[in-house]
C-alpha cells in the first residue's frame, strides 16, 4: 500500500464513521420522548464511540457492487445496533461484569441493571425496525432476506449463541476447534452479516456473495485472533475497555491456547486468506483489501 | 352466546393452541443442537405452557380475511416468541425478581442469570428469524411491513419502553392516563402486533387494518384490567404465577387506582368497545368477538 493509498483509506474510514454516527443519531428515539431514560440510556449505548468495524465493512462491501450509500447506511446502523445491544448485555454483571467500555462507565453503571437490559433489548428491535424500513431497497423478497441474514447471525446459532459458548468456556481447557467455533459464532456471524448486507444492498448475485462470506468469515477470525492478542499486549487506557480480562477470567483465547508468536502468525494468515477471497473483485474490492490490513495493523 | 357456540369456541381454541404449540416446537432449535445449554433454555421458556392468547387473536383476526392458518402460524410464532422473550427478562431479579412462572420455576432458577438472559435475547432474534422466512407471504413489500410492525411493537415505543415505564413507576402515585400510557405500550402494543399480523396474512387493505388496531387497542387495555384484577382476586395456585405481587411491589394498578368495582366496570366498557370496533366485519369476526367474551369472562 503507498503512502497515498493509505492516507485516502484513512479519511475514507473517517468518511464512513462521520455517516455511521449521524445515520445511528437519526435512527436512535430523541432523548425527550417518552420513555426518556431508556431513550437517554439508547443513546449513550450507541453513540459517540466504537470503531464502526461493522459498518466500515458493510460500506466497502457495497462499494464492490456500486450499492447507494444511503441504502448502506441503514443495514450498517441494523448491524451496529445488535453489536452496541450485545456489549450492554455483555457487560452487565451477570455477564462479564464490565464497568468500563470505550473509556465510559458502561451502561448498568451509568444507569442501572434493569435500564440497561431493556436498553439492549429495544436495542434489538431497533435494529429490525430500521432493516425493515419500507421500500430501503427496491426488491420486497431481497429485503426479507436481508432481514433474516441479520435474525440469524443475531441469535443462536450466531452471536448469541457464541456467548453461550463463551460464558461456557470460562475455566474450561478447549480446543482451537472449539474456541474458533465459538468466535465464528460470537463475533464472526456479525461481521458476515454487515458484509453481506452490504452487499445485498447493491444487489449482489448468489455466486458473488459465496465469495463475500468466505472473505468475511477470515476477517471475522482475524477480528478475533487480533482482539485477543491486544487483549494480552495493551493497556486500558489505550483499549478503553478493561485489558488483560481474558487472562484474569481464566478465558480461553487464541494466546492462551497458540502463544503470542503463533497467534501473530495466524493472523497473517487470516489477513492472505481475505485477500484471496476477493480475486474476482478487482479493484472495486479495494475497501475490502484494506479493512483486512487494517485490522491486523492494529496489533504491529 | 348459545351453549353449543360456547362449546365450539372452546374446540377452536384447544385446536389454536396445539397447533401453535406444534409450531413453536418446529421453529425452536432442538436441544440437541450446540450450544445445547442455551437451546434447552429457549424451549424450557417457550414450550408446555402460556394460553397463548396472542396466537389465539392472531388466528381469530387471520379468520376475517380466510388467511391460510399455515402462515399465520408463523406471524403467531413470531409474536409469542417476543412475549417469551419479555417473560424471560420480565423474571429476573434486576427488574421482577420472580421464581415462578406458569407453574414452573422462572428460567434463571432453572437455568441461571446469564442464560436467562442470552435466552432472552435470542428469543427476541428468532421472532423476526420466523416472521422473516422468505415466500411466507406473496407479497415481500407486504412481508416487510409486518417485520417492521413488529420490531416497532416490541422496541422503545412499545413493549419495552412500557416496561421502562413500569419500572419507573414502581412505589409512586401516578394517574390513570399515566397508567394508561404504559400499559398501551406493555401489553398492548404486543397485541396489536398480534391482530394485524394475523389480518396481514390474509391480505387486509388499510381500511380495515384500522377497524382491527381500534378492536386491538380496546382488547390490549382489557386484557391488563382483567390482569389487575385476578393479580387481586387469585391465588398463587390458580395463576401458576405469584399472585398479590403487584401489590406486594406497590405496583400501581386499575384496582390500585380505581378500586375492584369500578376496574370491573371497565373491563366491560372495554369489551364492548372492541365489539363495537368489529360492525364491519360480520359473522366473519366470530372468533374475536369471542375472544373478548373469554378474556372478561375470566373474572367473573
Amino acid at each position: 500500500m503507498t503512502l497515498s493509498a493509505s492516507h485516502d483509506f484513512s479519511a475514507w474510514m473517517q468518511d464512513i464513521q462521520a455517516r455511521t454516527e449521524t445515520a445511528l443519531d437519526h435512527c436512535l428515539p430523541v432523548k425527550s420522548l417518552m420513555p426518556t431514560r431508556l431513550h437517554d440510556a439508547m443513546r449513550y449505548a450507541v453513540l459517540g464511540g466504537g470503531k464502526r468495524v461493522r459498518p466500515l465493512l458493510a460500506h466497502a462491501a457495497g462499494d464492490v457492487f456500486d450499492a447507494a450509500p444511503e441504502t448502506v447506511d441503514a443495514a450498517a446502523c441494523a448491524v451496529e445496533l445488535i453489536h452496541a445491544y450485545s456489549l450492554v448485555h455483555d457487560d452487565l454483571p451477570c455477564m462479564d461484569d464490565d464497568t468500563l467500555r470505550r473509556g465510559k462507565p458502561t451502561v448498568h453503571i451509568e444507569f442501572d441493571e434493569a435500564t440497561a437490559m431493556l436498553a439492549g433489548d429495544a436495542l434489538q428491535s431497533l435494529a429490525f425496525h430500521v432493516i425493515a424500513a419500507p421500500g430501503l431497497i427496491h426488491d420486497g423478497a431481497r429485503q426479507v432476506r436481508m432481514i433474516e441474514l441479520l435474525a440469524q447471525a443475531s441469535g443462536s446459532r450466531g452471536m448469541a449463541g457464541g456467548q453461550a459458548v463463551d460464558l461456557d468456556s470460562i475455566g474450561k481447557r478447549i480446543e482451537l476447534q472449539a474456541l474458533e467455533f465459538m468466535h465464528i459464532h460470537k463475533t464472526g456471524a456479525l461481521i458476515r452479516a454487515a458484509v453481506l448486507l452490504g452487499a445485498h444492498c447493491g444487489n449482489a448475485d448468489d455466486a458473488a456473495l459465496e465469495k463475500l462470506a468466505h472473505y468475511a468469515n477470515r476477517v471475522g477470525l482475524l477480528f478475533q485472533v487480533v482482539d485477543d492478542i491486544l487483549d494480552t499486549e495493551a493497556d486500558t487506557a489505550t483499549l478503553g475497555k478493561t485489558a488483560g480480562k481474558d487472562e484474569a477470567n481464566d478465558k480461553p483465547t487464541y494466546v492462551s491456547l497458540l502463544g503470542l508468536t503463533q497467534a501473530k502468525a495466524l493472523a497473517v494468515e487470516m489477513r492472505d486468506a481475505a485477500h484471496h477471497a476477493l480475486a474476482d473483485f478487482g479493484s472495486k474490492a479495494q475497501r475490502l483489501h484494506e479493512l483486512a490490513d487494517f485490522i491486523v495493523a492494529r496489533t504491529f
